[in-house]
C-alpha cells in the first residue's frame, strides 16, 4: 500500500494518517478536505505528505472517509465510482446503517468497508488530531461479509497493527447500541451545559463553584455540532428511543424526590453503583 | 494549634489530615469513625496518628465535621457543646442552609465555620484520601460573619495555605447553585447509567463499545449513595428545580428532532459550545 488519501483530515482522519505513517513505511498520504486552512494545517504539521483533490482517488490503495456522516453517504456513491479495481475505501462514522444502505447495490460495494472506532475527543480539526488515538479502542466494523474478502482482511490486519480490538456487528445493532453508550451521553451533556448556562448566565463568576464532577458530565458540550446534528439525524429512531427512556427515568427520580421517598432515591443509586465494574473494561 | 479531631475520615476527612500533617508541623490528629475497619486503614496509612472519640473532643483545638450531610446536622450541635472555648468546628458537607439552621441559635454557634470545599472524586473511604486534593480548588464559606474573627480567620489562613480559593455566600445562595453546578451533575450521571444498564443488561459486552465519552458521562455514578441520599434529601426544592429545568430542555431537543427540526437541532448545541471557554477556569 503506497498511496493512502484521506477525505476529512480533522481529528479522526488526522489520528489515522498519523498511525499509518507509524506502522506503514513509504506510506504517501494525500489530504483533501473542503477546509483549506485545515489542509494547510495539516500539511504543515507533517499529517500528510500532499494536499490533493478528488483526481488522487485514481492512483489510491486506500481511500479513507473521515467527514461529517452526512456527507459520506452523499460521497462515498462517488467515490466508488472514481477509484481503481484494487482500491478499498473505508469510512470511520457513528452511523452504519444509513451508509451501508447508500451503497447497498453500488457496484463497487465490494470495495468498500464500513467501520467505527470508538475512539476520539470532544475537539476537532487537524491540529486535534493525536499520534496512538486508536490504540486499545474498539473499531465496530459492519457488513464484513460484503466487503471482498482480501481487501477486508488487509484493513482488518492494519486496524490490529495500530493496536485495536474489532467487534462484528450488523449495522442496525450497530446503530441501536451505539444510540445509548455515545449518542445520548452528548444529548445528555449538551443539555446538562444548556440548563446551567440559561439559569446561570447572569452570574457568570458561579461557575467558579463548579468542580471537576461538573466538568467531566458536560465535557462532551464542547464537541462539534457539525459533526453531531448529522449524526442524530441519521439514527434519529433510535436516539428518541434512549431519550425517551432516559427522561422516564429523570421524571421517577424526580418524582421520587417530590414524594420524600429516599429509600427508593437510594436504591436507585445503589442499583446503578455497578457501573464501576463496567466501566473497568473502557480504557 | 497542637490537636485536631476529624469526624469521618473517608475521602475528604482523610485527603484534609494528609494536608494537615503537610501544613502544620506538630499537629496531633485524632480519627473519629464508626466504622472501626475505616479507623484502622487510616491510621495503618498514617493518616491519622490516633483512633479516639468524642471524649477527645474537650481537648481540641479544631474539629472537622466530614461526614454525610444528614449526621452532620445531628452531630454539629452535640460537638458543639463537648468543645473548650476556644475551640474552632468545620464541616465540609455538600449543603450548607440545613447545618446552618441546625445551629442558628446555638450559644456555641460562633465557634463553627461552614465551608463546602470543592473538591473530590467518585470514591470513598480513607483509602481514597488524596493529598494535595484543595490545591486549586475552591472553598465556599457560608454565613462568615457569625462566626468569631479570631477563630475564622485563622481557618481561612489555613484553607489559603493549602492552595484553596475562598468564595462567600450566603447559605440558601450556595445550595441553589450548587444545585446546578453539582448536584444536577450527579443524577444526570446515575439516571444515564440506569438507563445503558436496564436497556444493555442482556447484553454486557455491549459495553465494549462505550468510549470515553461515555466513561466521562456516567463517572459520577460510582459516587456513594450513602453521601448523595442525605444531599438530595437536604436540598431537596432546589434539586427539584434543576431537574424539571433540565427534563424540559432534554424534551425540547426531543421535540426537535421528532419534527426534524435539525436546524434547531443544530442551534441547541452551537449555543451550548461556549461551554468551553467557562470550563477554562474549572482546574
Amino acid at each position: 500500500m503506497k498511496q493512502v488519501s484521506i477525505i476529512g483530515i480533522g481529528l479522526i482522519g488526522g489520528s489515522f494518517a498519523l498511525d499509518l505513517k507509524d506502522y506503514m513505511s513509504g506510506v504517501h498520504i494525500i489530504g483533501i478536505d473542503q477546509n483549506e486552512a485545515h489542509l494547510k494545517e495539516a500539511l504543515e504539521l507533517e499529517i500528510i505528505d500532499q494536499i490533493g483533490d478528488l483526481d488522487s482517488l485514481k492512483t489510491a490503495d486506500l481511500v479513507v472517509l473521515a467527514i461529517p456522516v452526512n456527507a459520506a453517504i452523499k460521497a462515498l456513491p462517488q467515490v466508488l465510482e472514481l477509484i481503481a479495481d484494487h482500491t478499498v475505501v473505508i469510512d470511520m462514522g457513528s452511523t452504519k446503517e444509513a451508509i451501508c444502505k447508500a451503497v447497498a447495490t453500488h457496484p463497487r460495494r465490494a470495495q468498500f468497508l464500513a467501520t467505527h472506532p470508538i475512539a476520539g475527543t470532544e475537539f476537532s480539526g487537524p491540529s486535534a488530531a493525536i499520534k496512538g488515538l486508536f490504540k486499545n479502542k474498539t473499531n465496530i466494523i459492519c457488513e464484513v461479509e460484503k466487503t471482498l474478502p482480501v481487501l477486508g482482511e488487509e484493513m482488518l490486519a492494519l486496524f490490529k497493527t495500530m493496536g485495536m480490538r474489532l467487534r462484528f456487528m450488523p449495522a442496525n445493532d450497530h446503530d441501536k447500541h451505539i444510540a445509548y453508550v455515545s449518542h445520548l451521553s452528548h444529548i445528555s451533556s449538551f443539555m446538562l451545559g444548556k440548563t446551567v448556562i440559561d439559569k446561570e448566565k447572569n452570574e457568570r463568576n458561579i461557575f467558579d463553584m463548579a468542580g471537576s464532577g461538573f466538568e467531566s458530565t458536560v465535557r462532551l458540550a464542547k464537541s462539534s455540532p457539525d459533526m453531531w446534528t448529522p449524526i442524530f439525524e441519521q439514527n434519529k429512531a433510535n436516539i428518541i428511543e434512549t431519550l425517551t427512556e432516559y427522561i422516564q427515568n429523570l421524571n421517577q427520580f424526580k418524582a421520587y424526590m417530590e414524594q420524600d421517598d429516599f429509600e427508593a432515591v437510594y436504591n436507585e443509586m445503589k442499583n446503578t453503583n455497578h457501573i464501576k465494574q463496567i466501566l473497568k473494561g473502557i480504557a
